[in-house]
């Protein structure tokens, strides 16, 4: 099932890619693969040499600073760190001069606020720069890391400012569709907003949360469930990395975490009020503060939708035991591809000291009782089955 | 593999449950899947007559309310909501005067508080009482969702009082056992400090978090990736239920949050103080402040144990491209067996518009070099391969 094919791509290329950490790398890697020459440029030689040798393309001559090269690239992909991106696609659209040039940055206003304002740039040089952001990565970055897959399916959010060219825009859809991303357009505050609500605030939340846990007693940490591993999962995540993305994203970033504040605020006094009163009842205070948290939780994650962009749906949900050992996992899986049901999401949980763990498959609504029932009758231990 | 074998548990019988809801209702369902007598009683006669017909025992012929019932049970579990909990185990130390009694409540301090306070029992009666709290739940609530296997491998937290004998202990420590729970013991202030900072805060968190998302548009939404849902899954849960346990909880809770809104607070004032400077630069308050946050995070999240109660261990991450169709899974964990390595944790992504998705999964560090090169000889498409 190979996803990007040489000979049906729209970038015709060259395609000069500055930048070889994970992102510039990786669409190095899959242009590559898709047969579009690419030439890359990394101001560290080493990270430079290890894109190039694991065969994201061959190396530019010299550093588009340093003027034209001789090459006439149909795209320059400029895949910096946020802070520093502005004045290297300045550097590109003068050293390419025929070139679209793009970004791939988590935060687009600054960059195109420093592009478009400082004024050194002609309307022929901006009309072929379109902004962009693959919704991609991985929890580790370099080089290293880097994968010619890794923008398989995800949104790559094409970003055109006031005088991006229409054929710069289609361009750079081109070669989002050509590593295998889905091309959404959104203007640079759409963007940032869009990020700053469902990618930097969930990431500093995540971490504040995680950030309690310094004091917790091992006792208290052993009896953590997947609640709390899934709330601190991204916790882990990089904070030099994080630290450029979010000050670049402050304004938006801060304006709702002070919203979030002012919820938390409003909890936490309620919470003061008191508990459990002297005759049993809970406290009119706290019973409303914690109700209105809740429910307000259930309608925004209720907004989130599911997978391949549907609208949300309710899965059924089968819960079997199954026991740890090798091949267990795939026998059950085997059996369900014979009896026809898609497995559409699942989460394994493990328990403390069992030797046994509990897949919770989400299938088609309809075919949980019969999947129960087959399950069952091959043997397998259902703790549950639920048609929502 | 059944968990729960007869005659090869501690309990004796017979055993009183009092409540049909989920807990109750599956406590009964184990202990009378391993042969042990059962009685139920709720004041609901509806939960109760659905508790009894699914198997999880007989109904009591009347409320213990009423006074002592000719019925000389080993143990009495009330599994009745937290904030009812205490005068249900007063009536049951009156109404079974030879039983232990215990209560399967998430929030401890306030029921043996109200218990051991009220001076309305002797030091006997006292001596019979041992609270607890077992770890297990479900999304839904209700004896419709009971099931014997789910305690199966969690923690069950023993909270034995001051006047709590021995024996009592030993009781309640054998109930969990027998419903192959694992038993953990802390006394009424550590276990409630625990689920403050394991289980309470996150769903409070993670509400407030979600809460954020009524405001995003269908753009925003469609850019949600598995941060987003794994950080705010737990906001769905019953506004009801939660209610009236953090309200038991409610000094502790409060205490946490306000030191998350102290750190909230200092993050906001880093973001005001700008994020990217003329000159392109990172300003230092947000910098420093971020980087605070990220980082203290990354210390949090490190302390969660792993699996199987061990020390946090680092595994091998594969990810590998699924088609999204029935049995791809099947096979591929078929192969992983068949290869004899263990699939240690998994998680499924699916990105819109696609038809493949990604499994990744957690193998043995040792194994992954093996299992990439097998799996990729054998067809699969290997995103991604890293030792830890």
């Amino acid at each position: 099932m190979p996803v990007v094919s040489a000979g049906v791509v729209a970038t015709r290329g060259p395609v000069v890619v500055i930048g070889s950490g994970l992102i510039g790398t990786s669409v190095g890697l899959a242009l590559s693969t898709a047969g579009v020459p690419v030439y890359l440029w990394d101001p560290s030689p080493v990270a430079l040499a290890l894109a190039s040798d694991i065969g994201a393309g061959q190396r530019l001559p010299s550093s588009p600073d340093d003027g034209p090269l001789g090459l006439a690239p149909e795209l320059v992909v400029v895949a910096a760190p946020p802070d520093v991106c502005a004045p290297v696609i300045s550097s590109c659209l003068r050293a390419f001069p025929e070139a679209v040039v793009t970004d791939v940055a988590s935060v687009k206003e600054p960059i195109v606020a420093e592009l478009m304002g400082e004024g050194g740039h002609s309307d022929a040089e901006l009309s072929r720069y379109v902004s962009s952001h693959p919704m991609a990565g991985r929890a580790r970055s370099g080089a290293a890391h880097a994968d010619a897959d890794l923008f398989v399916g995800r949104p790559w959010v094409i970003v055109p400012t006031p005088s991006s060219s229409p054929s710069a825009v289609l361009t750079v859809r081109g070669l989002a569709a050509d590593v295998g991303a889905v091309p959404v357009e959104l203007d640079s505050q759409e963007h940032d907003q869009a990020v700053a609500l469902v990618s930097h605030v969930p990431q500093l939340v995540s971490s504040l949360l995680a950030a309690r846990l310094a004091s917790a007693t091992p006792e208290a940490l052993g009896l953590a469930g997947q609640g709390l591993r899934d709330t601190t999962r991204i916790a882990a995540s990089d904070p030099g990395l994080w630290t450029s993305i979010i000050a670049g994203n402050a304004g938006r970033v801060g304006e709702i975490l002070r919203a979030l504040a002012v919820d938390l605020g409003e909890l936490v006094e309620g919470l003061e009020a008191g508990g459990i009163r002297e005759d049993g009842s809970i406290a009119p205070g706290v019973a409303g503060a914690v109700a209105k948290v809740m429910a307000a939780g259930n309608r925004g994650v209720e907004r989130i939708p599911g997978k391949h962009g549907e609208a949300p749906r309710r899965w059924g949900t089968l819960e079997v035991l199954v026991p740890d050992e090798p091949g267990e996992l795939g026998r059950l899986f085997s059996e369900m591809g014979s009896m026809g049901v898609n497995i559409e999401d699942l989460a394994l949980e493990h328990s403390a000291g069992q030797p046994v763990g509990l897949a919770r498959l989400m299938v088609d609504p309809g075919r949980v009782r019969e999947a129960e029932t087959e399950l069952q009758r091959r043997g397998w231990r259902v703790a549950s089955a639920a048609l929502k």
